[in-house]
């Protein structure tokens, strides 16, 4: 009996979807989306080509350029009703020359280090910074020690990321704000510069960077921050134990220039039923400065030009216009997406669905969602579909910094999940580079994002259901 | 309504279960082992060890035999009730020196490629062997083509891994008689040799070996049989259609050796309330000999041997008798699986469960079974408690080549279920090493056995419930 009742699920959930809907129809198109992007896929080439032809794409620099360049010819390739540019000013980092770190013991000697100035930080004095280095793990901890103990210092956030959390973007999420605000924190106390253990759970010697920000902090008040590798913390922070005054030395030149000129690369397929309502799919172009961008997010961006590229060749023609959006500036600043939504807004277009993929290009496991409880109960409804694809993951969560700013009442923002184990390993770090994608992972990628893209495409949202 | 309907199954199976159990324990425990796996995992330096120190393992080799040795010495720090030895006799094949093969074109031309001997294979003749090459996908078109197109030959088999499956095991199992009866077969049309396409899905240099055999052939008439990479295959194919009379050398010398004396090591922790019921958890100890056998299956190894660790670091004392058991001679006679099931026999032990891992140490997705459907239903009642570590796909299938001889009704079998996406990148080549395993995708592997286990451990089975 028990049985029974626990096979009523599945049972049910096809039932009623089958007497409603035709489930068959939808079966074999996502059969054919997969075997699609598994068979005839371009996302790897494409990304062959981003990764190691073109490298990495920091908001403002020349591989960005070359990389808004490229997608857009090879969307235009795709025979798609309409590609264009979305002007977007970006701001421009500059990193400098490469930084150089050292740990002076209590008697001179000297054991090299490796960093990486954080993206938007301040460069250090002309000749590097040297001072004594006090370890925390947070920013209560400043608190605790004061002024005192912390002025003329440089301050060591030695938090690692959490290992218990099964999803590794939770433990990212448990210390991102030290990367961030770390160095504003410290300023306030009197620190000289801040040294931030890589967001990663690997223990190697790979710095990873990623954005921080000054804040309000006064422009005179900014002091030099940067990333060590997880191997360099342990090891710091090892030495300190024995050796409290030893001295940290490093030098990065970076700083920050005037704003310039870049862009979101738009793709779009007209929709035949609701051509005004819009269904976004997409990744960000940008990546750092580091490595070649290739999880983070070449990836994500080319996902979503195999979406189109996969409607094409099935000669598949969607109700609602389907649009694939490479995003430019997701890394610092979020220009392009806010860009964006100010095009829409003036334009007037209607936006019911967006998805993104910023999580790597990893084996998909299914999707996240950012929207009305009835709309997520909506698309739970599909997930029998999902499961023969191992992707049928479908919880309420995050969706996309990109797509964020177009949230509002009645439009369903998702994100691709992907597994997460190995994402940290590789993120804002010289390992981010092509030959840590496998294809088929990539691929699959792309084919769970078109399914769900069909399947939106098919039945629209609760505010805007196909009739 | 819709809603609610679908809704139903996750509220009717948790309060049957909750009302006939300890749900909570059973969550607090999950937890517990997930943590242990995480925080103070050992599997992935003893992988290191194992991988790196001992290298690859085939049967008969010293590798094997240090790596009995090895993890005898780590079980036996755990302070496990019992550790030994079972004695068994393997096959000893050796690859002898470094294979090499070319393409000869019609104008004398040669183009050196990649291959390796499959294992079990015979050398070629003295000097190697020169020959006229011919082209088929599978057995069928030796049939169709017949003796006359293929005596004094060589035959190439060139059938890809299917893409379109989303399991790669089951387009291995769509291609793996091939590499296993392919010479056989083609002997029997007056074969002078084999090569074969690499079992991968990856385009790549690398020849992935594995076991073949020559059936009930007489001893005169083998055939030498080799595989060629993916690359190398396309090639080949690729210059046969232009040039049909091109030749293909290879030269190699392998060989067999009489049996040799290897071991199972074996270690297990005695049950408080039925210490003569069993419960196994597994992997296979012996590689093939290349590479250093990380995912195939030093992985599976050092989880089942994290399963005991955990439980003894947790101080749970099971209620039946857990063993890990790790097979010796999977890869090539099954002789470890063999004797353990006869020592079962002999010493009249009752086991009630079996879970090999042997499928890569990569993201766990859940277990496959090979169980009476009532005892699969009762598993699946679980799944909730494995949802949060997202290692809730139970489906039927699969378990264990080793695990395979203890079928008998009312024993379950399963196999760890990771994501397979890669494994055949690796598998069987020089590209098995441990740097290609992701320390959290092993231990999480590791924390979802003892999940299962312990969960058996608390409920028993169908024939063998806990009272």
């Amino acid at each position: 009996m028990r049985i029974f009742i626990y096979f009523l699920p599945l049972i049910f959930s096809t039932v009623v979807y089958a007497q409603t809907t035709t489930y068959e129809r939808d079966s074999v198109m996502l059969r054919k989306i997969h075997d699609q992007a598994l068979v005839n896929g371009k996302s790897y080439s494409w990304l062959e080509h981003l990764t190691t032809q073109i490298g990495n794409r920091l908001s403002g620099s020349a591989g960005a350029e070359k990389a808004v360049v490229y997608t857009k010819e090879e969307l235009e390739k795709l025979g798609l009703d309409k590609v264009f540019l979305q002007e977007v000013m970006v701001p421009k980092w500059i990193r400098g020359i490469k930084e150089y770190a050292y740990i002076e013991t209590e008697s001179g000697n000297t054991i090299v280090t490796n960093i990486l100035a954080l993206g938007g930080s301040t460069s250090t004095p002309v000749g590097g910074l040297k001072a004594g280095i006090v370890e925390v793990q947070d920013f209560e901890d400043l608190e605790k020690l004061g002024r005192e103990k912390i002025e003329g210092k440089i301050v060591f956030y030695n938090k690692p990321m959490e290992p218990r959390h099964i999803q590794t973007f939770t433990a990212y999420g448990g210390c991102s704000h030290i990367r961030y605000s770390g160095a504003k924190e410290a300023a306030k106390y009197g620190a000289v510069g801040v040294i931030v253990r890589s967001l990663t759970h690997s223990l190697d010697d790979y710095p990873h960077t990623g954005v921080m920000s000054y804040g309000d902090l006064p422009m005179d008040k900014y002091i030099p921050a940067a990333a060590i590798s997880t191997k360099g913390a342990e090891m710091l922070s090892s030495m300190l134990k024995l050796q409290p005054k030893l001295k940290f030395y490093f030098n990065q030149t970076s700083y920050m220039m005037p704003d310039v000129l870049s862009h979101n690369v738009v793709g779009e397929i007209k929709g035949s039923q609701y051509p005004d309502q819009y269904i976004v799919v997409g990744g960000h172009l940008d990546s750092w400065d580091v490595g070649q961008g290739a999880h983070d997010d070449g990836a994500g961006c080319v996902q979503a030009m195999e979406v189109l590229r996969i409607f094409k060749d099935l000669n598949y023609q969607p109700k609602h216009t389907i649009r694939v959006v490479l995003f430019m500036n997701e890394e610092n600043g979020t220009k392009g997406g806010l860009k964006y939504k100010e095009e829409v807004d003036r334009k007037k277009e209607n936006h019911i669905f967006a998805l993104e993929s910023d999580a790597g290009g990893f084996s998909p496991r299914g999707f996240s969602f950012t929207s009305s409880k009835e709309d997520f109960e909506r698309i739970e409804q599909w997930k029998s579909l999902f499961k023969p694809y191992l992707i049928h993951y479908f919880e309420p969560g995050w969706s996309g910094v990109d797509i964020g700013p177009l949230k509002k009442d009645g439009i369903v923002l998702a994100g691709l999940h992907p597994d997460s184990q190995r994402y940290f390993d590789y993120h804002h770090a010289e390992s981010d580079t092509f030959d840590k994608v496998n294809k088929r992972e990539l691929e699959l990628g792309a084919a769970a994002m078109a399914s769900m893209i069909y399947m939106i495409d098919q039945w629209g949202t609760i505010q805007h259901p196909v009739e």
